[in-house]
């Protein structure tokens, strides 16, 4: 049983965040966990996305699906970066085929109230006895959950999801001062949210900017890098790995990774080979392949996956993963071939 | 009267896209006709896109709106990718709130025998005569309007606008013969359409390839590049500038111009400078204001118009423009006090 949230430094996963050598390529997928897999849907039914987090048997189960399945080479939280919104009370619910919906949007300095400090321990019980359990069963490194402030303040300024972040870009340059007090509290939140999981036992961290690739770099390191920085370095005496992931950001990786990643992720548009050189040294690497392409005939999936590998070329510091979220529609079984590729061709470096 | 397709050659935008000195920067918006404007909410009623588009009077007339209302340096035919193929008769329309929508998708090498050539005269002569009309009442040069084969392709299978393009990416790695065969027909239907805009007096074009930053770079070069470059070196002797733009496209900017391009069009993700970069020399620039900021309080869009000035530095080649169309929200008067401050402020090179 791991009890520390430095867990599991000899895994391949861990090693590879920290840039040393390993036996195997390690590999897993985002959203590996949930609606692709069957044995999700049989054990989700039909209730709101939201008890189903607040339920930590269930939660634990769900993540623990694809690590079983896959062989993967961690497990990640299932959760969704709203959880600690709706836990204190912002008014958020995730609505099906839709995503996350907010009630009563962030218009003006009064919301801010309505962004109190999270107590974990208090606002989130069932999210640490989730990894308490996660921990006590998994044989493989637990990667724990939080949305990035800025992707957190799009959600709450949009109301929902959006194509063109108008409202969000419009707040941050027409009222700075709001903007950075806004992503001040998101940053806590986050933080606060992410320790709680490193406390119960995660060995690593995911921050997720999923739409920080929206954002002009100049934008980025204005408004944003500076709460995404507060989250990471406010983990940096943790002694896990943080994993700092956005998509559509190749102009934002070397940004992303000063602000205080130990691993960047890195989508399809960008090899990795180019990611390595705008991240720099001492950062590792995660990514690439196109979760678009998993959808295709497993020839196809196959090569795509060889040239990720290629294109990874046998240096230290690289975890195999798609470029964004498995699809909804791809069939587990092409997954858990490409799991076993990665394992059986990868050259470990 | 404008009869050549290769007029207005003294014009600030046509010297712009030729990289050569002008008296002042030009600049013209991307969507400048349509949504935003009252007085194309006026004339355009109710009725079908596509009966707007075959309405010669009313099309031209929605062209020149923008050009009165803002002083742009260049009107742009007011039209929609789909416009092609809906009349060779695919089986296409434009869903409000929607966009294209293509009745029975693309889906087997039997498709392609309902991609018929387009026979300019016969198949689109409306919109011949608009852009007749056009050039008869312009005094500013007229852009001509297609899309380019891989976003064509991505709506016929996809059916509609796509989050992954998970089918379309499918297609051109599960079976490339049908995809090239596919792109080829659809180079031979956007030159075709470009070449009789061309014919009937359009003194520049713009190929829009709006979803290829979808794509990974090697995608791009090996599937999507050939058929952009036979519809731009198909113009190569009209003597009118050849655009090409696309978005969320900044690792594609260098293949995007050697697919034949004099002007590349930059979003504001990657900076004039840098996308000069990687376009090298010989090509011009056309950007790259971010559109969501132009629902922004005006001291915000006008700051953000002079940074893009300023990375343009007093460099021959630019043409100013937003990185992506102009949204549906957006206040009028705003675009006239951008581009009067482009013409002002501006430093022509």
């Amino acid at each position: 049983m791991t009890t520390a949230g430095a867990g599991h430094a000899e895994s391949p996963f861990i090693r590879a965040c920290r840039g040393q050598a390993v036996d195997r390529v390690p590999v897993w997928f985002m959203r590996q966990a949930g609606r692709a897999l069957p044995e999700y849907r049989k054990v989700r039914g039909e209730g709101r996305f939201l008890d189903a987090i607040a339920d930590p048997a269930l939660c634990a189960e769900i993540t623990l699906q694809p690590v079983r399945r896959y062989g993967v080479d961690a497990a990640i939280l299932f959760s969704d970066i709203v959880v600690p919104l709706a836990a204190i009370g912002f008014g958020v619910d995730i609505v099906p085929g839709t995503g996350p919906v907010v009630e009563s949007p962030f218009r003006r300095a009064a919301d801010l109230a309505r962004l109190r400090p999270l107590e974990a321990e208090v606002d989130v019980p069932y999210v640490i006895e989730t990894v308490r359990l996660l921990v006590q069963e998994l044989e493989v490194p637990l990667i724990g959950f939080a949305g990035a402030p800025y992707t957190l303040a799009s959600y709450l300024i949009e109301g929902g999801p959006s194509r063109d972040y108008a409202r969000t870009k419009s707040l941050m340059h027409a009222d700075p001062d709001l903007w950075m007090a806004l992503m001040d509290r998101l940053a806590d939140l986050s933080l606060a949210f992410l320790a709680a999981q490193v406390g119960a036992g995660a060995s690593a961290v995911q921050l997720f900017d999923s739409w920080a690739g929206g954002l002009s770099a100049a934008d980025y390191e204005r408004f944003v890098m500076p709460a995404s920085r507060k989250v990471l370095d406010g983990l940096a005496g943790a002694g896990v790995p943080r994993i700092h992931f956005g998509v559509g950001n190749g102009e934002l990786l070397g940004l992303m990774g000063e602000a205080g990643a130990d691993v960047v992720g890195v989508d399809w548009r960008v090899t990795l080979t180019e990611a390595r050189r705008r991240v720099g040294p001492g950062r590792a690497v995660q990514g690439n392949l196109d979760p678009a392409l998993c959808l295709a005939p497993w020839d196809v999936v196959a090569e795509a996956a060889r040239a990720v590998l290629a294109d990874a070329g046998g240096r230290p510091g690289h975890v195999f993963n798609l470029g964004h979220g498995v699809l909804p529609g791809t069939d587990p079984d092409i997954l858990t071939r490409v799991a076993d590729l990665v394992h059986s061709e990868g050259v470990p470096a």
